[in-house]
């Protein structure tokens, strides 16, 4: 029997994974932590430190680390995601295999909670048919998953800003860069949440009457937040968008758009 | 100076909360315990817990109960939240006056996110107008608002049911069960949540093709779970959030609408 936990561990922050999270690291046998090249070292930094502030026993719980394969940028996107669960899957698999061939608890760290935009639940779905096609001791065994919720950037982005999600009894929309570009505001939406964009994806918006609350590197010592109108301030977080992805090698920025501040914070109210 | 804190504090599993809610309960000077009345004890319940729990030295920390002024059910909802919400920041400023005249920290214990269909954002813009009529000590006094992001009832639900909040790349809507059943399914979203739905708000959908995810007392003991597709589980569902709330004398419930359960995750794979 082989239980993976996939462990939400919050977005930078050390002091937003819950005792939960601390919990099942600390009941894990075999923590694998995946690299994913060298521009975002400080996404794995992260998980490293979790491990050695977290972990009560080092003896007891073997942390490996592994290369991520890499997705195929050439192939048409769906199919190209589904092959590289394809080989993650067979990744995990064949270091289960390895590390813990009587089975056991393998904890996956995962970057904000692993419900928001994550494809680890996808790729453990694909994990129990991996298994099958071991040839050593774990072949077959039944594979359980359990998600432990972690902090998102979406959480982080609102709360330091100090603004709610919704206005008030309003709904709120969360979407990516790509959808909204190619859809624009979506039909009776107050407020939406943009995350992975690839930058500046609030260009193709009618800027009038549209207030922005930004963040890049939440939680994380170079955390940097901008708000304003729209209109006002769109090129400076584009310009500093840019500046910051060339001072870090790497970015990760989300936002949150309203047709107006009134009544969303607490830092507008001069605004009402 | 007084500092406001708003600490998510998860939606009923007290191992929800995050090392920054540790840290900020313990730093508190006065932490304030609002009573809701006697139906939803279980929730003042949790936080008495956690603070007997979390607060290293109870002897700095006072803890402060207080009856929460209640909404008038008859006026118009928008005012009515109005006239509440200055209730409410009526009785922080009274509290705070009284306990910490010499000004300092004040923590509150936030369910969920405060982000979320939460006022207590809205509460604290007003509270340095609040303060300024106080007659003693902190008259005038500047409030600084802070917020410590917790787990919300929705990470609760997608980590119990062991799904994604989004269809691969695709948006989500939260939303309200007032707002469902007034505007039907949103436009161009593939997932919905709905939250503060007083009962079926679902039932005014045509069912055909769409999944549902429910949750009720999520994070507590008596959690429930069911899910299916919503032409066969309406029903049910119906019944036993009626049966719970009669056995309990209050409900809390989320759920998740999609319109296939097609890699929407682990537990459906033999749907695909
Ligand atoms: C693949 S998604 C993963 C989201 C993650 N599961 C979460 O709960 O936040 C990556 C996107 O999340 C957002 N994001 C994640 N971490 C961030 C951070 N520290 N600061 C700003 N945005 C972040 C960005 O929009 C980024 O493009
Ligand atoms: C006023 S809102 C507060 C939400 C909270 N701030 C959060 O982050 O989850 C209350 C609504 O949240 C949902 N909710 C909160 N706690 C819940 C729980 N333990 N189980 C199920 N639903 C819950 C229900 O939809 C309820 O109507």
């Amino acid at each position: 029997m082989i239980t993976l936990s996939l462990i939400g561990i919050g977005t930078g922050n050390p002091d937003h994974v819950t005792l939960a999270a601390v919990r099942a690291l600390n009941e894990a046998d075999l923590i694998l932590l995946p690299r994913k090249g060298d521009a975002k070292s400080d996404l794995i930094d992260l998980r490293r430190l979790l491990c050695r502030n977290l972990l009560d026993d080092p003896d007891r719980t073997r942390v490996v680390e592994f290369d991520l394969p890499r997705r195929d940028a050439q192939a048409d996107y769906l199919s190209a995601v589904e092959a590289w669960h394809a080989a993650i899957a067979d990744a995990w698999a064949a270091l289960i295999e390895t590390h813990l061939p009587r089975g056991g608890q393998v904890g996956m760290l995962i970057w904000g909670d692993p419900s928001l935009y994550d494809s680890s639940l996808r790729i453990a779905s694909r994990l129990e048919t991996c298994m099958k096609g071991c040839t050593k001791g774990t072949a077959g065994y039944p594979v359980e998953v359990k998600v432990i919720p972690g902090i998102t950037s979406l959480q982080v982005l609102t709360a330091e800003h100090r603004i709610p999600l919704n206005a008030l009894a309003e709904p709120v929309q969360i979407t990516t860069g790509r959808r909204l570009r190619e859809h624009g505001w979506p039909d009776g939406a107050a407020t939406i949440a943009v995350m992975l964009d690839s930058g500046g994806a609030f260009e193709s918006l009618v800027p009038e009457g549209l207030y922005i609350w930004w963040g890049a590197y939440l939680g994380m010592d170079k955390q940097c937040l901008l708000d304003g109108w729209l209109a006002d301030v769109a090129p400076s977080i584009l310009e500093r968008r840019a500046a910051l992805r060339e001072r870090h090698g790497w970015i990760m920025d989300i936002y949150l758009l309203a047709r107006s501040p009134l009544g969303v914070g607490v830092r507008h109210r001069d605004d009402q």
